[in-house]
């Protein structure tokens, strides 16, 4: 079965060091992953032809992070139907939420999922979920990626001072 | 090839004439839908239920509606690896400002896929673009779906005073 | 001299009584006017081809209204080098909020000029002025219209109940 | 009589350092304390088993302080009739505005008693407020404090240069 | 045992038919009320007064709910070492934000435990929560009100169109 | 002694129903008022004007109320020393929060004395507790009308149903 | 004459810094000064203690500094009927907008003048702009400022490189 | 032809270093540009006299910036027909929300081209825009700036490292 094929496209490279916590995530699961940069309204058309592309390419998911007045989910949405992730980058003067309303509030029609500020790697960790319907191997993943998270918690609570025996 | 099966859950009975909005689009794609009501703090066990079973239960995408501290998305999400769309319901005194951020803003290792205030229908529609990475069958209902879009608006436009010729 | 040219575009019909105040504002003033609707989202194609073409179609300055994520105006923006205003729709769960979020904090390099909530006719008066470098009849009804505004404040005044008199 | 007993959970160890202050708080007010970490997405069998059998392990009161999209309080609630206090955590991109609507905005039947933003020692000395109805000496400690707050008020006072001398 | 009692006070004769809401609550599970209206502003003595005396008169909760700069709950926490429960309430220009903020946000030493916008029943359920730790009988009341949300949930639910019949 | 006397202006003849409560609590303490409709931005010089020569003019405060960017009470406050009370008018797409802001935040240097959303009333109250500090009878009658307060809490108070009787 | 007296209480002193500012401007303009803290929540009985007395007591305005759920400024304002101006602290999770609206939407019959975030000097003109209708030397001192604010504008611009020589 | 000019206007020098960035961008445009600083509230006639010269001194746009309650852009537009820029400055407790709003929500007949919090360099462009309707070499300047854009978001993309490649 051929590889499942994630495509990453942020606005501007400042977004790189955010969004490479995603790259990390789906990697590790086996994803193929196409980063590139390519902002909505410095570089539109590269942008739709990307979006237009995406299905037939053989990219499954779309995960795309902005900042700001953050269209690059959104005009990417217009111009595919395979699912994708909006990421509201934080930073500026309005913490990111500019770029939460700007990727949340699509209208009827074209949907954006949408994670929280600056949530790179949970988007990827969607993506992965995403994918697990059709490949189980990256359900298996999440599988692992759940108990590791639960173990974590158990190891960090297991070192925690007992009060209770003050 | 089996039908795809998507899971709606309701906090409550007053979110059901919005999520309806979402049953229609699905149902007319094609796409087998349960919908219950399941409150994540009034019927914990019910929900944590469904949500562990769900993807043995042949569903592949959840899709969870609540409003004020709307936690339901969250505790889906926490107990199962499939995709969860959360739509933050409006109303209230906070105007679903409170929902939102309640679905948003998850912590690391557990995503909810987050669409605008009240937006049942792009719920459903990308509930149908997770699908369609599978479904071939969704994936064409998609592109048809886009292409009334694009129709609608050429109507509207159409139906529009030419002030142009004044 | 060619008649100047303002090109009104709007995502949803649903804005069309709102936008009528500002061609009501434009004709006054003698100016041309087209008004189309023109979706970003449901239909891309159509609306960067508006604003590929505006400049060469003779057109001068572009208005562009949009709620919830309010995307059109920056998209136009990201297409053109004419001065593009963007009216950022109330109504909605976040009463516009959303809307202007998503034009006002476009990107460096793509700037919307954006005008209040819902405020129409401050868009078409903002579109005279831009004009009235150009076209000195517009710089002249501007000063009329500036006229009439303290004439209306001042019958206002007068018709006022005089309390110091009591 | 047995000695009251409070239960702190937490969702992440990040939060430690604010809430040792609720710690310390209670101790120093005699009170029995067990802190741990249990997120109520990333380990929700523990918090959920924390929750049901808080009551029947002698617990009367349990703080639970969270961050984000900040569940923990509510999931708590939903599995036991004690008093939960939330503690919104601050930080991340919306300063804990997320965090306050999603422990502030429970459903009807389901209530969380929220403190202010981080505030771990308003939680413990609202847990000693609610102990103080049966527990006649955390009654007189609160005294104390009260009477400790009032004097390092006037102790700041007398330090004070006074202006109204020169 | 003598009969655990709340006290409720309430800025303003508007907040009445929210607050009767809690009246309601706290009789059916057998616990006695006196409500009052005392503004903090307008009758500041007489709202210092039901503080101060509250504990000795037998009271072992006070709920109070104000609306705007909601100052009422934060006046009566700094006059007494009970719990306080603060209802802010809804209406006005700013629907509630201004009074959660004003009574969620107590400075160190004198917290409020503060329950969502208008949340009278939470607010009463709550003031059950604390008696419960003293009073038997009310913790029993408590997980019958429990068990009655669940059913509640149960019986809507059974009542929903089945869709995956369909 | 020369009578009191407030100016009072308003920048459209919409915020008329609401200041007409200053005016009344103003008339009703015997002090003279001046109301004028003078919009900062509609009909700028008049604004100036009066700012300029109110207090030769006798006017002791000056009460402005304005909508939306709210400029009027800060216009009047740079061409004058006499105390600026501003009114922010509620109303708009957003509530009255523009207003609040466009009033509140002035810079250093030029204060406006700003009161509550739409609180007309009490900025009468507040121009006479300013007047206060020169006229003895406004002092008086303001003692007056602060019995009056408590007196109608009191009245409300009796007329509650006495549920501690139940 | 009797030399005007403003008092100034402050909830906290880390107020202090901030709050050195007003009573500097004070100071230059001859005004005396009294400067306390006294939290209306840690210290209530010594804050009404104050209120209560200052009229009598020769102050003619009160200001008050407080964060947070900032009541000090109402609780004032609800035993005097001198005029009492707020200053909101920044600072906090909510970096002031908790103590704005604390501050600002006092309730009907009590109104607090409230100045911009942490703007002390601004509530020190505002104290002599109030101080002005009744002391002539007052407002002599702030035509003074008011020039001196210009003097200083317009050394500044004579300082800036003129970009228009280039 | 004349050589296009544009008055940029500050209201306080700490505006400057942001304001820079927009002189830079006009002059290699080829634009001539006068910066001053003018504050609305401390130097209110030399502010109208600005703008009531603007047009006849050879004027064609004015970009005005300020912070808090921002009225120095609709006081300039108040008295002039000329299209105004307005950019809110960023910075004190509200990062620039009281500008935007205290800006963008002009009265109706009075609008403000409003740009994002500190957005100087599109400001700049925005008056090129305004500029290229009148000025051929303006908009070829501005294509220029299009492409360059472009240019940057390539060569970003071309260093990036290929994820899919690994």
């Amino acid at each position: 079965m051929a590889k499942p094929k994630v495509l990453i496209l942020i606005g501007s490279d400042s977004d790189l060091p955010v969004v490479e916590g995603a790259v990390k995530v789906l990697k590790e699961a086996g994803v193929g992953v196409k980063l590139d940069i390519s902002s909505a309204h410095r570089n539109p058309e590269k942008t739709v032809e990307y979006a237009r592309t995406a299905r037939a390419g053989g990219y499954e998911v779309i995960i795309a992070a902005a900042g700001l007045a953050a269209h690059l989910p959104g005009v990417i949405a217009s111009h595919t139907t395979l699912p994708v992730i909006g990421i509201p980058m934080g930073g500026g003067a309005l913490n990111g939420v500019d770029a939460v309303l700007s990727i949340l509030q699509m209208p009827k029609g074209v949907p954006v999922a949408t994670v929280g500020v600056g949530a790179a790697q949970n988007a990827a960790i969607l993506a992965l979920q995403i994918l697990s319907i059709k490949y189980v191997e990256v359900a298996g993943k999440l599988e692992e990626m759940k108990a590791e998270l639960r173990r974590e918690n158990d190891e960090k609570s297991a070192r925690l001072k007992d009060y209770s025996k003050d």
